[in-house]
């Protein structure tokens, strides 16, 4: 069978090589190239050591791709890719983006979350949100996908089903998230130096969020009345996200009633997993044994004192969070198996 | 001058350590004797090696004990000193608990939350709560000192100049606390051991933590319709504690407002600062830089879509939550100057 | 095609759970049972919670195994296996054992570095000593496999090549170890107690380290006046070993003899890669991009002032260190591609 | 009593924060000012947040400095201070430099060593070499200091008194050393970037380490043929440095004679602690319970079969590496008790 061919836009950063690494060893495709104008021309092996002997292939650049790919992946910063999307658009059948620039629809709550005008507005509506279980049919028939951002993810997939089914007050909906340090990409500074970083419990962002715009976004298609209140802080681990999510039942009702939402939402899900546990040590979702993984771990509980819901939600911000997630929507728009490169279960003790 | 005798009991524990290295350093006092039945005659040092050649002294058992000391401080777990209290109290003029036996002032409420009867409700009302920028007038007239919960104390640090100026709502109050492996003690576990418990983001307590009783009891008597809800989650950390607090505004208000609160109560306070930076690294409180210290920093942020109010405060779990608190305490009922002994700075980088 | 019957002894420990997780994705086996005197009964995935969702099996007693195996893998404690081996040959065709019990050649070797007698000392011949680069032949022709300690894999997979060709002095040899927590299992105690095991550089067997007894067992098949001095220090890590070897040249060679020499033992080698880059951050070894992983990475710098030579070999304890190397072993004795089961990358950053 | 006048050049540095944050609290100096030319006019306490509150000082310019002072210390990186060495004497009585530019006693080891030639090496000569314990009285007679290397430091401790009492063979002596992230200073880069040095075990100079000089320099007084061989790691901490020596004893003796010499040496010396239980966590020394302090903490362990020594050594780079021994030599300098502001005994658990 004639493998797909695949470009890969922007492969140095972490992302890029999260990607790279998943489809290394997917069966139905084959990496055509992997961009990075600063390292062009340097083996890719040096700069993402992991794939040391496994991976023979050298950095280009943009400039020099001459022929189309059926796939191209793009691993670029934050407002970039709304600069060349004519050009990438012209390089390949179809686009999926791993940044921010195509997830919103409305090019007025860009500006808002972004601080910059959106440079190709018109574009918003022929991205579709990426976000495989809840928006699977759409992706399946289009050919330009936007990857939800990290947090949006987690969130957004441990909120649903209890908001479509009105379970929930539209607010407040608290999201109290631990950050990993590898969401904030390959920049270096004084911030990431390892002897500020480390042990740091760190309120970056108790308000101001850019994911909110993507949440109520998404959300508000089914009740607009609903508003998200995020707060990020950053921890000491490398990868992973846990989202702590604080609302309230619209009435009493029992914990058999939200399993049944969930399972309304996720019964065949392969990367969705329902965790509690009243016994053991890992009786909630946590991000470390999703290390490399696709999963979304999700859990709850119910404090009876205030009828306070709260939502345990964990991904690796990398693959479920990122490069993952990206993968699974190009097997759902070739109708491939959605585990189809992602089948690692994560490790344990780590 | 004459020092002061102390005597502590349950010296092999984390707490028990920690006021013993505090109390070593301190101009005014000399440790009489420490307790550990389980580990009577042995040397204090190969328990508490930070103390290696700076302390000779070997544990007693409590059955040898034949003088009276001045001040005892109590370091045993909780539910047990209220079975000793008499033989305490015929052991020393004054009784600094670190416990959690005496910090409650009805005993309905201690079984509703520790689950156990309390056996001697009559001495809730002797105790007063250790509390000393928000309770020293009371500390400095008692003998018998019951000093808050860790996460209590932190909390209602940070709550308290808010709710006592009426300036949120009642409820909800959602702490979203990010606890250290050292709050549990010394006791391990499968639960504890390295493998499993680093890099974990473990939602332990989703609901009912049982600090919850302190913190209402606090703040219930300034507004009888407070409710907090508590959400703890161990992160990779061997000490600190950080509390993120959501809360919300009666009506909007500025920045500047919450700057007079904290400064209201909290002017001349040498433990507590307030940080909030707009630049830099630490523009938040964080507990890293305050591992061995007494310090409370805390900062907060205004969300301005929902009236949020995000607080953030952070301490040494095992200073300022147990230890260090246990002896500004102790500086409070001899009117010493408060950080006698707790002068520490904290390190950087760390 | 019908797949191989597996039956793994002492599936609740690390070990286990790693054998497990690789050959639950293992395309030519299936697992038959697993089992736990302790859990029987209980569901797989409550132990071994990266499993969830994936293994839908019970722990079983080995009590109630009624049916031979094709393949047994045993991983119990040191000193345990011994007791049952008759019993474990009567269960299956071949065993793999991933205990110390059988490594040796030489019961009296055993009692020296083991201070307990073998009880069954006539199955150390029938024993092979499972490193598959430097055994293969003697693996694909035994039924009985005996796996090599993690920490004599990558010392003898580092030093071999060398010794082999008689370019370093046969002492001294001095292996410095960095090891991680996992590799003492499950089993804690208060040196393994968060708060205690984390940050620490421990030096917990500057000299005794048993797998010196098998490392001068192989090691003097080629040169008997070999001898190695292991110091071990555990560092804060999970997973993962690095050797530091210091050794010295017999005569001053170039860089390019080195790799020369390991070119000749390992040029066709999947899981043998030799690291030593000029530039770039991870220029030499490093374990925490093999978490996962079965290689071996080896790299080496020549110190000219002394012509000490220092050899950088790092693995996965729990893979190439145990269970990987396992699975490597099986795959080499059916004749099968010897990375199958195996091909995960690892993952970077981590 | 009036106190002593400080200057602090280059305070913007982890060096010159914990030179501050020592002498802060110091009783018998005053500091006068601390330059960074970066940060001119800032407050201290935005750059080195642990001392919020405590210390109310802006950064000055060296151009601004009028008035001298009676001692300056230098926290400077190596190769400039010599350039503004006639500058920096006419400021100050006193000069403690922090960095290497004035530890080697010939200019040609110092060129072989950190390749750019020496600017000033007649000043070589005057500066003393601030190793306390090992040279005080040049250190009392001296006004120019200069402070050790950290590993320097901790490895010339730990060998001097079997170097000088002719116990161990002049070489091979195989210093392993385990560095933490802080000794290479505030300068980021994607080498230091959370993400990648987080969990890292790496070989960063398994050949070639500068402080070879200064403890060749230092031994060779006593025995001109010794060698020693250095490879350091950079392990996952933040502060701290174990080193682990393997040495070779002369002829058989016994631990005793181990012992007695290192008390020879160190029985009066508040800041050297033996470190060797049979029992307990803590048998050898340990970094993290060092952090803060200015102790070296010493043990060894004999291995027979080879009369292999183990050494093993353990301090706070930051501290005892650095500025809390240049503290020491001004307590040495002024005829002070010598733990002066030194007090710190260091957290457990941490």
């Amino acid at each position: 069978m004639k493998k797909l061919k695949i470009g890969i836009i922007g492969g140095s950063g972490y992302t890029g090589g999260e990607v790279l690494r998943i489809l290394a060893f997917h069966p139905k495709v084959k990496i055509t190239y992997l961009t990075s104008e600063r390292l062009k021309g340097q083996k890719v092996s040096q700069i993402h050591p992991n794939l040391r002997g496994l991976i023979d292939l050298d950095f280009s650049s943009i400039n020099d791709i001459k022929d189309k790919v059926d796939v191209l992946f793009i691993c670029l910063p934050n407002g970039v890719s709304m600069n060349y999307i004519d050009k990438f658009i012209s390089l390949a059948d179809k686009i999926i983006d791993c940044g921010a620039d195509f997830r919103l629809e409305d090019d007025k709550v860009w500006l808002n979350w972004y601080k910059i005008p959106h440079q190709r507005p018109e574009y918003l509506k022929k991205f579709v949100y990426g976000l495989p279980e809840l928006n699977r049919e759409r992706i399946k028939e289009s050919n330009y996908v936007a990857i939800p951002g990290c947090e949006a993810t987690v969130s957004l997939l441990t909120l649903y089903p209890l908001v479509a089914l009105d379970l929930i007050k539209p607010y407040p909906i608290i999201i109290d998230a631990k950050m990993s340090s590898s969401q904030s990409g390959k920049n270096f500074s004084l911030a990431t130096h390892h002897p500020e970083r480390t042990h740091c419990v760190r309120s970056y962002l108790p308000s101001g969020h850019r994911h909110t715009a993507e949440i109520e976004m998404f959300l508000s298609k089914i009740n607009k009345k609903i508003r998200v209140d995020i707060s990020a802080t950053a921890i000491d681990m490398v990868r992973g996200i846990l989202v702590t999510i604080h609302c309230f039942l619209k009435k009493e009702i029992k914990e058999k009633d939200i399993w049944l939402a969930y399972r309304k939402y996720y019964k065949n899900e392969y990367f969705i997993r329902l965790v509690k546990q009243k016994t053991g040590i890992y009786r909630y979702p946590e991000p470390k044994i999703l290390w490399g993984t696709n999963y979304c771990d999700i859990g709850f509980d119910i404090d009876k004192r205030s009828q306070r819901l709260i939502l345990i939600g964990a991904i690796d911000n990398l693959v479920r969070g990122t490069a993952g997630q990206a993968v699974q929507c190009l097997n759902i728009m070739y109708n491939w198996p959605e585990n189809l490169g992602l089948e690692f279960s994560g490790l344990h003790p780590i």
